[in-house]
């Protein structure tokens, strides 16, 4: 059997890998525009920020532990063209510019997604970055060590850990984003709360611009970027740029072959990763996810899912059955002191998706208010007032407020009431968390609120 | 209406309070055999260990509050009859030695646990103590400022805080367990790696004897306790010993009175909290518990259950209808660097309870390998082989190894299967887990395990 993969990150060479134990004695190839393969995309911002200086430490597996499994690797390699009833692949390589045809009887679309530029004039300066590859780590970071100050344009995930990253490097930086608080993903009160206690812990080394956009780069005489203009006229010396504006996913070429996109834009795929075509997969940042709440359709596009979803593509090309269900959007960002993490709908979501969303917020102590390192986290929980339904939870702090999000995942994967969950058992000592967990002060006065009414 | 309590640590001290925001015209009496009332008895080991320097900081309300609150506290007020016929206790004034009725329209009994004392000869030296009360801790700590070696009979929860305590405390510590291995509250399994690792970072401070129990206590002229001969006949010097050999409900003059008592040996309540007396509410430490998962009997008392039972207890006396469902024993605890976490059954008791337990145990880094303060973590998870049931997990590691354990308490009480579980969508973030997080992985393995036989 001929395996062909297209992309290789996460998802594709999770597949890869995978499916050589499974199929001993296929033919496995993976082709990539990258020049890397297997690689933690996700700690770019640690390297950045100095965590480890060898790049090489982001890979999980290098092309040559691949060469040994017998699995080809294509760097440089860009698929361009898909021809589903030939079984083939117009590949081009682009160290050599030329083209060429690959043949397969399965094929794996693991192209990921890439960043969306915004409509900014002089955009393409030098020391203008996007996050995206392991070359965009090591040139922000070889920058970011002879500069003095940083501007992000955007402040999603990625955003707020390039601040952390930019602050630890010393920098000064200059966050700025559009909507009218940072972290948009997130709930509006919650995203204020963010704002309000990054700029308190901020002590002139970092400034949040909301509610603004960045119109236009300047640049001095060698191209290289200088400052910026927002959209209210303001203007701004800055000695680099990073674009954090979101991605979107690489279907074109799949598109043009005919291959299905759903609702969200992403490679629309069943529980087995197939796409319409009988022998085509498709998984990781390209695909479209399902949310376990409620079976809609998502893109949300996160590591952790990309490998799973990595791994059931290659069970299922191999003959096996295994059913990737989805997603719950669960997520974590840590920004200096602060950890921000969500799972399941926002309140905003879950309106728009038509359910009769409640919520409350409680701030508390992480652990009795005794204990050396106690500090507050906000918790926002979210159910349906027809239902009762669980919905999701939002939780900052700081410290591990990602603990209280990932007490909750298991509850909606079981579809739990908020009244089932109140009667959770969730672990208990000083330095902990205080006697009543949060999760619980929280679910109990949303058990109240639903039933007041 | 007339509320008597009886007991007023953490279950009593709530079911007063809950029951006075519900029935503002009640008079509620609260009577304790102890000189404080409504405090953290879980902090007496940070108290010791020097975390803070004032006791009062342990208590939650101080017996002022509760009178601002019109809530009568009788300290050093010992229950000690109780006549159901006639709505009367007989209470104890032991500071002037007298007995007084006191009437009542509904009674809870929140008399909690009292330490086991083990069969040793001379065991009432002076400077041999438990851990119960605040002056427990206020001796221990005045005791331990001032002397070289402390030895801690039983390896529990409390003896693992204590030990914590001690050595921070700069004293060299002797741990005495009768088990094989210490905190035999895990699975031997797990109990032998905590005690591998625990050694492992002893560096002299401590020791730990297993499977060896103390026969008797030597003392100095003044009576003062001076060493300890074992079973096997060593003999060992020390200054102070703490007996940590558990603890049993203080239920004797509960069952005097025709109180009846469960399977487990504490006060048989229903979901109300309600004894077989109609009036006669109990809980905290001195009740019985139901385990979530199955329904069976349990006696396991925490802190934090305490807490919610005073809660149901003081709802439903004063009329509303609130169930207190039950627990899954979910537990925590420090040791120096070492966290130590479960919940649910372990594979011993899922066997006793006749399930057909299948397990399996992972050692996975917490975080990405790549981030600074790496460790490892054991996760051991249970499932039940017939049904696919998740029964429970174990956690055991430097940092947050509780955050698996809550991870997985609401899957059990949605009485997930393992496969339903690996289906689960956690945070991911360099600095928080792995990309695939090691619950996950053990979720995988026993989902492979359970399939193959």
């Amino acid at each position: 059997m001929k395996i062909v993969i297209l992309g290789g990150v996460a998802a594709g060479a999770k597949a890869a890998a995978k499916a050589r134990r499974l199929l001993p004695d296929a033919e496995i190839d993976l082709y990539t525009d990258d020049t890397h393969v297997s690689y933690s995309a996700c700690g770019l911002p640690y390297y950045i920020q100095g965590n480890f200086t060898d790049y090489k430490t982001l890979l999980v597996r290098s092309p040559e532990e691949f060469e040994k499994q017998n699995i080809h690797i294509h760097l440089r390699s860009r698929a361009i063209k898909i021809l589903p009833e030939a079984n083939q692949v117009l590949i081009q390589d682009l160290s050599e510019n030329r083209a060429y045809l690959a043949e397969y009887d399965r094929l794996v679309i693991a192209t990921g997604a890439r960043p969306v530029m915004p409509p900014i004039d002089n955009i393409n300066l030098k020391n203008v970055f996007t996050v995206r590859r392991i070359e965009d780590g090591i040139k922000i970071r070889e920058k970011a060590l002879i500069s003095r100050h940083a501007t992000i344009i955007g402040s999603g995930y990625i955003g707020m850990e390039l601040l952390e990253a930019f602050v630890e490097l010393g920098l000064k930086v200059t966050v700025v984003e559009f909507a009218p608080y940072i972290l948009p993903v997130f709930d509006n009160d919650i995203s204020k709360l963010i704002q309000q206690q990054l700029t308190g812990i901020a002590d002139g080394r970092f400034e949040i611009l909301t509610s603004e956009l960045v119109t236009e780069l300047f640049s001095n005489d060698t191209g290289e970027v200088t400052g910026f203009k927002t959209g209210s006229g303001k203007e701004f010396k800055t000695d680099m740029v990073v674009i954090c504006t979101g991605v979107k996913p690489n279907i074109e070429f799949a598109t043009e072959a005919g291959i299905a996109i759903g609702e969200t834009g992403a490679i629309k795929v069943n529980k087995h990763m197939l796409t319409n075509i009988w022998n085509i997969y498709a998984c990781g940042d390209c695909a479209e996810k399902t949310l376990l709440i409620d079976g809609s359709k998502v893109w949300i596009p996160l590591g952790s899912t990309a490998n799973k979803e990595g791994r059931a593509a290659a069970v299922n090309l191999a003959g096996g059955d295994e059913d990737f269900e989805g997603v719950l959007g669960s997520a974590v960002v840590r920004c200096l002191s602060l950890t921000m993490s969500m799972t399941g709908y926002t309140e905003k979501k879950a309106s728009q998706a038509g359910f009769q969303p409640v919520s409350v917020s409680v701030t508390k102590y992480d652990r009795v208010g005794y204990m050396p390192d106690v500090n507050n986290i906000t918790l926002k929980l979210i159910a349906d007032k027809t239902t009762g339904l669980l919905l999701g939870g939002q939780a900052i702090g700081a410290g591990d407020a990602d603990k209280r999000i990932n007490a909750l995942t298991g509850a909606l994967i079981g579809r739990l009431t908020v009244e089932e969950f109140t009667k959770n058992d969730l672990t208990y000592a000083p330095p902990f968390s205080p006697t009543i967990d949060p999760l619980l002060n929280a679910a109990q006065l949303l058990l109240e609120k639903i039933r007041k009414d």
